[in-house]
């Protein structure tokens, strides 16, 4: 089953170095027997037929290159994660923890064998305490049940990824995730008061404070934040403690079309300058309208060169008030403008952005959208320009691109859609390559919020400079035998050094 | 100079240990000679006048007990507080950054001697991109002077403390400030984006990715946070990548009044469940409200059991929604409610509660507040008895308390007053005891927010449990020979482990 040698895909010259902790066959099978004997067969997957769906994620990367563990562990608890460290460390073989999987960047997919701990089984909301505006939760408690079952206490988990039906809240700490609304709400990391932690050395800490119900504290060093955004790259989070905020009453959207990109960048400066900080401000350029046009055609969505969505969220006579102002800004600008603040309507002019992830791959018929270069962020002022040179690299690259994203962060969704041809992929890697230049040309960054997993480790030096020492530094204070999901996150580094 | 043998006030058994960084007069004086050779004497003050004001913060602590650094360094740049870290290593002499020292808690004191590096000379704002919702400054910048400079932008750097005209950003960084709008916009951690550190082996590295200017990155670990509330202990921030936010064009304030603590409490729970998150929500008790008649009898604020600030903020008219909504709210609990939406009469109204720093001294004819136990969080619900049982324990220790705090966050400062006697101090201590004792029984903190310094760091191990050890392996990572401001945050550890 091992698959250390394996040629993985080249997207940003992930193979170049080897990896770090070098996993030996038979060191796997005694982990696995050690495994079953302590944990019972039953919360041990080892059969190819029950590993097959934890050797992907939902990126092109692992679907092509899928990375087959050694075993599966479904954890009952902490104590099992804890077992699941000793055995790790023992036979030195990785550890790779694993929620939903719903990302495109590899860094759940057990690239270089090892065991993957399903933590979407500990999918339990411990307690909601509304009066004290928290929750405690397992790791695999999924988005949008949490808003659910925070609902009927009028609250919010405010982080809001497009992936809210299937991504777990572990998950969204592990990669900081952002989604639509973190332009006025921020990300997971500000939702985060503590995590259960069990550590690579199998010790297990609470950080944020052991047993602590305060909504802020400095006591001790800030450790929470070190391991949100960790790609598992630290421990194992075990359990939860997020705040949680008043759910806004109501919510009402504005709809702006303008005959150029600058003219969409201008109306998101005027709004921040006019002093309203929207609930969420997402632009989708023509090309994403035409997708969605062909996937949703009762839409009817009017082509231009790009569509703005801005939200306003509060009481009822806030969003009035804020839709009222935005509308303003945008009848400067725009050559149309579009508002709605009842559900029904929304949900209509919604439904256009929110259809965009199923939509892309229909430009191309018999194409598939493959998650590559689809995360990058860039200075506000900036987007206009990224959006167009990114149209004309996949112009010169002969690659189609749907172009969207959350403009109030400048945050580019691109979506690459390609035929599963060995040409168009190589296509399509010298375009994702193209996108994440861009990144760095405009002293943005190659992911903001998708995370790096294996796809886009290698622009770690250049994005992070002499950092990344000092990472790697605080990687191998905690993780002496380098077990932790290798060769995620940073570049390889010498297997000497970071291993055994 | 040498301060290393000097007995410290007891308070929370602060030297119950040894220090652990053993500094020698021999190589502090070794260490100031080269200091001067490198920097200039004109950068190196060694002279006890020019010394002396940099012995204490704003805590009784430090003034009881001032802490005498062997030289104080005026760095001109980066490289100046590198110059500072090479030397500290060579001689084995501690390292102690000082924004402007308007802390309690003894943090920027070097209470154990060697260098401080007074950063309130590097003042500069660097750059205002308002496009991009980012300044770029060095640490010595003062809040109010920040936020003086961006309102012609037309944006805010929304944390804001208490001492918003005397703290820099820096010490807003290091410590972690919230101040009274953390209940809607949280706190300095959400702001900081990158900053350039100064490690203590003399590294400089930039966390949150090297010259960039993205809102939002996921790539590398997340350090940025960790030197974030790192009080000094884990390096030196010479520069900072701040976020801003489109300034709110007004503001709104309800004032409430109440029969008993628990109607205020439950003003504040059916304010979050009501869907409102408000831009501020203080609580003022009795004592507080006598506090303020005594020092602004202008003012003639109405006694009552409690008192609660509810400000709001954005568009005139969300305000005036807002603060409609805060009224509703009131009139079901209090027994009087007080609105404003003028700047002149808010001003007015809130000069009772900005006064209270200065106004708590008053009353006792002669007394002067020390900070002490003046800042513990915890949960909302249990703000009420919280604060009885402190009045309680005041007057059991026969000690004159003062009783305010961010009730939005579970935040209650506590201002003890005393007359400067042996006995008066020793009962004091008492007191700050059974506050820090009531934060953790009711599973809080002994600081939401001013700071650990030396007066709370041997709390660490009963609020932070096993985290500690991981802590101080972090420290122990970046810093191995001990010298970054030891003796702050978290209890001294055996010296042969984390000093030379």
């Amino acid at each position: 089953m091992a698959v250390t040698g394996e040629k993985l895909v080249a997207t940003a010259g992930m193979d170049a170095q080897p990896p770090p902790l070098l996993r030996r066959d038979e060191d796997a099978r005694a982990a696995v027997a050690d495994l079953v004997r302590r944990l019972g067969a039953e919360r041990v997957l080892t059969h190819p037929a029950a590993l097959f769906p934890y050797t992907y994620d939902a990126s092109f990367n692992s679907e092509a290159h899928p990375g087959r563990p050694d075993c599966v562990v479904l954890p009952r608890d902490t104590q099992d994660v804890v077992t699941v460290m000793q055995v790790a460390n023992r036979y030195h073989v990785p550890v790779v923890p694993r929620g939903s999987a719903s990302a495109y960047s590899g860094g759940a997919v057990a690239h270089y064998g090892g065991i993957v701990v399903a933590l979407n089984v500990l999918d339990r909301i411990i307690e909601i305490d509304a009066d004290n505006l928290q929750v405690l939760c397992q790791p695999g408690v999924i988005h949008a049940n949490l808003n659910d079952a925070l609902a009927k206490y009028g609250m919010i988990f405010p982080p809001d990824p497009g992936s809210s039906k299937i991504a777990s809240v572990g998950g969204m700490t592990a990669n900081n995730s952002s989604g639509m609304r973190a332009v006025k709400y921020g990300p997971t990391l500000h939702y985060v008061l503590g995590i259960e932690v069990v550590l690579p050395t199998g010790e297990v800490v609470w950080t944020g404070g052991e047993g602590s119900k305060a909504l802020q504290s400095v006591s001790g060093l800030n450790l929470t934040p070190l391991f949100i955004m960790s790609e598992g790259t630290l421990g194992v989070i075990t359990q939860l403690r997020l705040r949680i905020i008043p759910k806004p009453e109501s919510r009402g959207l504005v709809v702006a079309r303008f005959d150029s990109l600058e003219d969409a960048a201008e109306m998101t400066r005027r709004i921040f300058r006019g002093g309203i900080l929207p609930a969420a401000l997402e632009i989708m350029d023509r090309s994403a309208i035409r997708a969605v046009n062909i996937f949703k055609p009762d839409l009817k969505l009017v082509e231009c060169a790009a569509m703005l969505l801005v939200e306003a969220d509060g009481s009822s006579a806030v969003v009035a008030d804020t839709v009222g102002r935005i509308e303003q800004v945008a009848r400067e600008l725009a050559t149309s403008v579009e508002t709605a603040t009842n559900p029904k309507e929304m949900e209509s002019l919604w439904a256009g952005r929110a259809a965009l992830g199923a939509a892309s791959s229909l430009v191309v018929p018999g194409g598939t959208r493959v998650g590559m270069g689809e995360d990058i962020c860039v200075p506000l002022k900036d987007m206009p320009a990224t959006l167009r040179k990114i149209a004309e690299a996949a112009e010169k690259r002969q690659v189609a691109v749907v172009l969207y994203g959350h403009i109030g962060s400048g945050n580019v969704h691109s979506a690459i859609v390609v035929h599963h041809t060995p040409e168009e992929i190589e296509r399509a890697k010298l375009l994702t390559e193209d996108i994440h230049a861009l990144a760095l040309e405009y002293r943005g960054t190659t992911s903001g919020e998708h995370g790096i997993g294996v796809v886009r480790r290698d622009y770690a030096d250049a994005e992070l400079g002499a950092a990344v020492t000092i990472m790697r530094q605080m990687q191998r204070s905690l993780d002496p035998n380098g077990i932790m999901n290798p060769g995620k996150k940073l570049p390889f580094a010498d297997p000497a050094v970071v291993g055994t």
